[in-house]
């Protein structure tokens, strides 16, 4: 389906993402759901003009450092992040010692099996989630469930593309919890500990290349800790977004 | 499905409406690219406030001018568009005059035949669109496929949730083209005689209130058309998303 776009198109990158997306819905591995999240996610990156921000690097940043500094760090999967950044996931958790759950939102064993199944072919070799062996409290139905070894017990998760609720019941048993997400307003970016306002693919590429850069270096880490403000970050990308709209009002 | 969202939950509305994209998507009347389109438009939506603004009232008493003093109007209706407003469309239809064609952007013959049907069961009594006797010209594949005496020869067209592409070839072709794009930078809003930035069934709901209204007064007839400013409009919407923005931004 890709090979149908020219590569001169001027927006290659997201209608490639696109296809991706809905090729993964079909094959069962995407929720139905999660096209219409990718959507809306879509739109918010259409503002920020589809690029990094800085406010956004900066917040890569931050999460590379706490992963790296995190005794228990999970980064958790679900159907769209598998689909379009498999190889980042991968190098992200090979980067920083992190562990690779599978954690659905809409979840049937069937896609959790799916989901492990194309992280494993991407070459992660130890991927949790397909035994739920514990609850994050305070959610009803499936979407509780997760490792007890994974999820439950770590102290610090990424939680790429996350539902509101579940980001609020994992900051609420403590943890650090790193989402990225493209709505800056969105429940997720205001409950979680660091908040990347960017494309999925191009955060976890950023967190990546962060984590090798830090990795042997304490000092850097507790620095990207300590510079990054929540607040001042979101009110940023949030400018940033504003300075677009006001661009684009002119006559 | 709808039964399982509880009516008191502050994102109701939005929630069903989700939910008869997801059904309608598992029957085969809306395309998977429609979720995506959708998600799209739930984010502007949600920066507007989930609310028509002035201006979307504004242009949707335009339309519905347009389509009153128009020789031959005529409304499109896509997958998403017949799940999400069927009544709307045939209500926008009776008090017209305009006819309704079914016209899809990811087009098979199947997909055309269950929108006629549902289009249909709410009471159209006269849906073009199964025989595509003409092409839109400038467009490549299906997309281009469009009933002779239906789209290929109204001088005015009412474009809900319309592809940038096909609004811009309709506008080539000369016609009046009304869109209801949630998007105020989309290439549809920018290409189009008239663009209403609102979610579909509120606007179409609108546009039947104001068809009412002037149905038997020229005078005001007149004066929607020559009111509206496409520009200005615009940049009104754009300047109520600027300022959601920037009270979200306050610290």
């Amino acid at each position: 389906m890709p090979g149908r776009i020219p590569r001169s198109h001027p927006r290659y990158a997201s209608l490639v993402t696109r296809e991706k997306l809905v090729q993964g819905a079909k094959e069962g591995i995407v929720a139905w759901e999660g096209l219409l999240a990718h959507g809306r996610g879509e739109a918010f990156d259409y503002l920020l003009g589809e690029h990094t921000v800085p406010e956004a690097a900066e917040a890569s940043r931050a999460t590379a450092a706490h992963l790296l500094r995190a005794e228990r760090a999970v980064i958790s999967v679900n159907g769209n992040v598998a689909v379009l950044a498999p190889a980042e996931v991968g190098e992200l958790a090979a980067a920083t010692g992190a562990r690779v759950e599978v954690n659905l939102f809409h979840r049937t064993e069937e896609r959790v099996a799916k989901v492990v199944d194309l992280l494993q072919a991407a070459g992660i070799p130890d991927v949790l989630g397909l035994q739920a062996t514990a609850r994050i409290p305070g959610l009803a139905s499936d979407r509780a469930l997760c490792a007890e070894d994974g999820i439950f017990e770590a102290g610090t998760v990424l939680v790429p593309l996350e539902d509101g609720d579940r980001a609020e019941a994992l900051v609420a048993m403590g943890k650090a919890v790193l989402a990225v997400d493209l709505n800056p307003l969105s429940r997720t970016s205001q409950a979680a500990t660091v908040a990347v306002v960017d494309e999925v693919t191009r955060a976890l590429s950023a967190m990546v290349r962060f984590a090798k850069e830090l990795r042997n270096d304490p000092a850097a880490q507790e620095e990207a800790l300590t510079s990054y403000d929540k607040g001042d970050n979101l009110a940023g990308v949030l400018r940033h977004i504003g300075e677009r709209l006001r661009l684009a009002s002119r006559p």
